[in-house]
C-alpha cells in the first residue's frame, strides 16, 4: 500500500482509505466515482482557476435550490445524467412504453375524471382529445389502469407555478380504466416552454451555446396492480425542439401526430396506446 | 448525428448539443466531464434512490458554504480533488521543494518580523526552532525571499477559528531572507486537528469508515522575485496521522524530524531549506 499521494496513484490513494467494513454498495460507487474524477482531472489537466470556478458554481447551484426550485436536478437534467439513470433502470422489451423523465411538477392529489372529461379549467389553449387504450404486450386490454396526465398551460406554465393566474388542478387528472382498457379525454395541445434558466445552470446553458427549451409534451403515469408502472411524456410531432430538448427527453417511440379535426369542443386529436409489462 | 437520447449513445447526445462557437477550452473541459460522469454512472448503474441521496447530498453542502465554511472545498479535499489539481499544475525537478494543499487558514497582512522572533503570541504549546535556508537547486542561497508562516495553536485551532480566544496574528508571521538566505524563528509545535466535520462531508466520511484528522503541521508560503512560489507544509515526523492525512497533503519530502533540543525558549527545533525553481 503506498500511503502517500501522488499524481500517478492518486484515485487508489483515496479509495484505499475506504474501511474494509463501511458498505460494501458505498464502497464501490464512491470508489468509482473517486476514480472518475481524477480521470476527468487528469484528462483535462484541470487548471486551479478552473477548480475554484467549480467550487463556485456548486456553491451557487446550492444556494438557489429552496422548496419551489431544485437546481441540482436542472443540473442532472441538463447534462442527460437524470435520463441516463432512467433508461438505466426502466429497460423494456421493444414494443412495451418508454419512460421519460419524471419532471418537477408532478403533484399527487389530482382530481379523479371521468372518460371524456376535460382537463383543462380554464378553456385557454386549443383543445385537443386524447385517446387509445392500456394494453399488455400482447394487445391484451389492461382494466383498472390508473392514467395520470398533466400539461402546461397555453402560456408553458404548469399550474403550479402560477398559483395565482390559474385555477388548482389546471390541466391535470387522473381517469380509470374499464374492462376495454380505453381512455379518452380533453386537454390542451400543450406548447414547448424554456426550463428556469434564471440561475447558474441556464448560465452554463448560455456557456455551451444550448437553449433552454423543452418541446412540447403531455405527461403520462400509467399504473396498473401487477404491471410496471410507466412514467412518460407524448411529445407533439413537429415541435421544432423535439431534435433538442435541453433534458433529452424526447425518444422516437414518443412523439406523436397530432391531428386536426372536426369535433364539437377540440381541434385536435392525439392517439396514444400504452403497452405495460 | 443521433439527435435522440438512448442509454448506449448518452454522452455523446449531451456534447453534440454544445455549440461550435462555444468556447473551445469549455467544450473540452465539459465533454470529458459529461463522458467520466455518464461511465461513472453506467458501471455502477447508479439506482434513482442513489441519484436522489447524490442530489439530496449536494443541496446539503450547498446550503452549509457560507463566508466562514466552504463545504465543497472540504468535498474536492476529502477526495483528493484539490491535491490532485495541485500536483498537476506544481511538477518540479527532483530536489525542489513540493508544494501541498493552501489551506483554509491563511491571512493576507501578517505581521513582517525579524529573524529570530517569536510567532506564538500568547506563548501556548511546546515553542520550536525553525530554521533553515531558501536557496536554488545548485545551492546559491536566495537573499530578499519572503516567508510566511501559519500554524494552529496548541489545541488544534487557527486565529481566526478562534477570533475570541486567540489574540489576532497568533502563531504567523512573515520574514524576509538576507543575502545568506537563511531564516530562523520561533513558532509552536503543531498539534494535528480534525477539520470542520459537522457537515455533509463529515457524515460521509463517518460513511467510509474514514477519520477526519489533519497530522500536525506547520504552513509556509515562499516567494523571492524570479521563482515559482511554493506553497507547502513541513509535517511533524512521527504524527499518529501522517499516513492518513484526511486531505492527502502529505508528501515524504515534507516530513520533517523535530528533534528535543537545549535552547533558553525552545525545547524542539526543526531544520528545513526551501529549494525554490
Amino acid at each position: 500500500m503506498s500511503a502517500y499521494f501522488t499524481e500517478q496513484n492518486s484515485a487508489n490513494v483515496v479509495n484505499e482509505r475506504m474501511a474494509p467494513d463501511a458498505n460494501p454498495r458505498l464502497q464501490h460507487v464512491m470508489g468509482a466515482l473517486v476514480s472518475h474524477l481524477h480521470a476527468f482531472i487528469k484528462e483535462v489537466q484541470l487548471r486551479p482557476e478552473e477548480w475554484e470556478s467549480a467550487i463556485r458554481f456548486l456553491t451557487e447551484t446550492g444556494k438557489m435550490c429552496n422548496e419551489e426550485r431544485q437546481e441540482f436536478i436542472l443540473l442532472s437534467d441538463c447534462l442527460g445524467l437524470s435520463m441516463l439513470v432512467d433508461a438505466i433502470h426502466h429497460r423494456r422489451p421493444t414494443g412495451a412504453t418508454e419512460n421519460t423523465v419524471f419532471g418537477p411538477f408532478f403533484v399527487a392529489g389530482a382530481p379523479e375524471k371521468n372518460m371524456g372529461d376535460c382537463i383543462s379549467l380554464d378553456k385557454k389553449g386549443e383543445l385537443c382529445l386524447y385517446e387509445g387504450q392500456v394494453k399488455e404486450l400482447n394487445g391484451q386490454p389492461i382494466a383498472n389502469a390508473r392514467i395520470h396526465a398533466w400539461s402546461d398551460n397555453d402560456e408553458g406554465f404548469y399550474d403550479v407555478q402560477q398559483p395565482e393566474a390559474q385555477p388548482k388542478w389546471n390541466n391535470r387528472g387522473v381517469f380509470t380504466t374499464g374492462a376495454d382498457g380505453r381512455y379518452q379525454f380533453l386537454g390542451i395541445k400543450p406548447v414547448s416552454y424554456p426550463i428556469p434558466d434564471d440561475g447558474p445552470v441556464g448560465k452554463l446553458l448560455q456557456q455551451l451555446g444550448r437553449h433552454p427549451y423543452r418541446p412540447a409534451h403531455m405527461h403520462f403515469m400509467v399504473e396498473a396492480p401487477g404491471y410496471e408502472k410507466v412514467i412518460t411524456h407524448t411529445f407533439v410531432k413537429g415541435d421544432s425542439y423535439l431534435e433538442s430538448d435541453t433534458v433529452f427527453g424526447v425518444k422516437q417511440s414518443l412523439i406523436v401526430e397530432f391531428e386536426e379535426i372536426e369535433h364539437e369542443q377540440a381541434t385536435w386529436r392525439s392517439a396514444f396506446d400504452f403497452v405495460l409489462v
